[in-house]
């Protein structure tokens, strides 16, 4: 078991209707390893700047996050501000500062370069296959990708895609992709594409996921207190990659486990602000919830007299 | 068994980015109607006009629907003309006649009022009580309604309230109706408006069910060919409560079945324009969605070294 994510560890500040936080804990990589190392044992590759309060991030080092490949450089760390209404699906950039992360160049040790499992979190394409040229032999790697790079660099991403297991997207971004505004069409061209699976996250309303034979839906979590989905999406990641690494296993039943692990973890960390709900969180309160899961969609078969 | 249905019929001309229909048959009445005789004997309230090709509902009287309700009367039938674009989760309104139907009293003769369970589509919540006042004693009475009545009649939908078993309402209404942006505390809300359970459809997203106790999600049926949503949504509670109905049961396995079987005959509708796929749809082919839909949702239980 080994898992690496590359990606941004950055310092947030987020308003919501429910309140609001200046230069928190965030980046895609940070709430990836919060979320996966509740399960295994997961590397970081990323940046910061100097201005990084290095001890915030002491409570992944306490559960086992490698952090060796986290470069500190000169200059200030990525910052991100942003904004979100009563609907909380859709979030509103207020700033973005790439800073250090403009020039980041991801380089995997030894160690790094063994993993079993690779996240390839939200970040140029290009960086993205040069993570991959790195790794000796990946057994599985997820990408996740944004509007901004599917069409700024549209090719590269299109040369990765072949090279991607799974591919972890929104709504909009696989329609964007695909050109075509059904999800599911969009998700079977993103296979054409390359993609052996595609999952599909919906933020409130679940994720889909979309195998070459089957397809599997996973609700949200339904929440009467949701306080801020930043990092929603990568902490779904980080509980899907995160179960199919303990478990070892990538068949359908290891996915569809691994697509409700991954609702499940984002649910609480909606709950509260910055990864502040991970840090407290432990095994058996996911435990619970990921049963709470089953109750959620289970219904018995139709009596055989209505037939 | 006996179910009932009180809402519109109506001629559509309907428009969507595959294809378009004019005059062709619509309403809520008759959506559910189509549904709901699948599954069991339907009575439908309703008016038309004299210009109303009463040939048309030929298919539902040979599914046993009875059309004895159905006044006609003198001047034009109602008309609503809608237009979707590739998000076909919002229709746009392009015509509104209410015609016939403004002047609607629904009035039920001696086997309506002994209905046992009641359908009051999306109307007036007035004339929805009165259809109440007429009815014996209902062993379930679902109600839909919209943003329309909530905001203009809301003392009467306030008093009807107390008197719904299934409120059957789409996020923005339940949102609407309970002042409340989370759709959990507002379905909360609602329920302590006195509505004992509360659906609320979420269009692609599914449907989620919420008890006194517990909850319940079903997704949408992924299809990749969505032509027209007209209708979904009654066809949704044609489904629901056509199965309940013939199960003569309200437990709550039968609830979680029942939002299934609207998901799964709502998602036939959307297949073709108009009620076209409900004509042709029948009981197998429904048993073998509501099984795909099982297939859809199942994920194993976490092994035991998972805790």
């Amino acid at each position: 078991m080994s898992l690496l994510v590359v990606g941004s560890v950055a310092l947030d500040s987020v308003e919501t209707p429910f309140g609001k936080r200046e230069n928190v804990l965030g980046g895609s990589a940070t709430y990836f390893a919060a979320a996966s190392s509740l399960l295994t044992r997961v590397s970081v590759v990323g940046v910061v700047g100097d201005d990084f309060p290095l001890d915030e991030l002491e409570f992944l080092r306490k559960r086992g996050v490698v952090l060796d490949g986290l470069e500190k450089v000169a200059g200030k760390t990525f910052r991100w501000k942003g904004k979100y209404g009563f609907d909380l699906n859709a979030a509103q950039t207020l700033e973005t500062q790439l800073n250090v992360f403009e020039h980041f160049q991801p380089k995997l040790d030894a160690a790094a370069r063994r993993a079993e499992r690779i996240f390839l979190g939200n970040i140029d394409p290009e960086l993205q296959m040069r993570v991959l040229d790195q790794a000796e032999r990946p057994r599985l790697v997820c990408a996740d990708t944004m509007n901004y790079w599917i069409s700024s660099k549209r090719a590269q991403l299109l040369k990765l895609l072949p090279r991607v297991d799974v591919l972890m997207v929104n709504d909009s971004e696989v329609r964007q992709l695909a050109g075509e505004p059904n999800v599911m069409k969009a998700a079977r061209a993103a296979q054409r594409l390359g993609a052996k699976v595609v999952v599909v996250k919906r933020g409130e309303y679940g994720a889909l996921l979309v195998e070459a034979e089957s397809s599997f839906f996973s609700p949200a979590f339904p929440l009467a207190d949701v306080v801020d989905p930043t990092g929603a999406g990568d902490t779904f990641a980080g509980g899907f990659l995160g179960l199919l690494d303990r478990l070892d296993a990538t068949d359908g039943s290891a996915l569809r486990q691994a697509t409700v692990m991954g609702s499940t973890i984002a649910s609480f960390t909606v709950e509260e602000f910055s990864l502040d709900r991970l840090r407290a969180l432990d095994l058996s309160q996911i435990r619970r919830r990921f049963e709470a899961f089953r109750t959620l969609v289970h219904f018995d078969a139709l009596p055989e007299h209505v037939a």
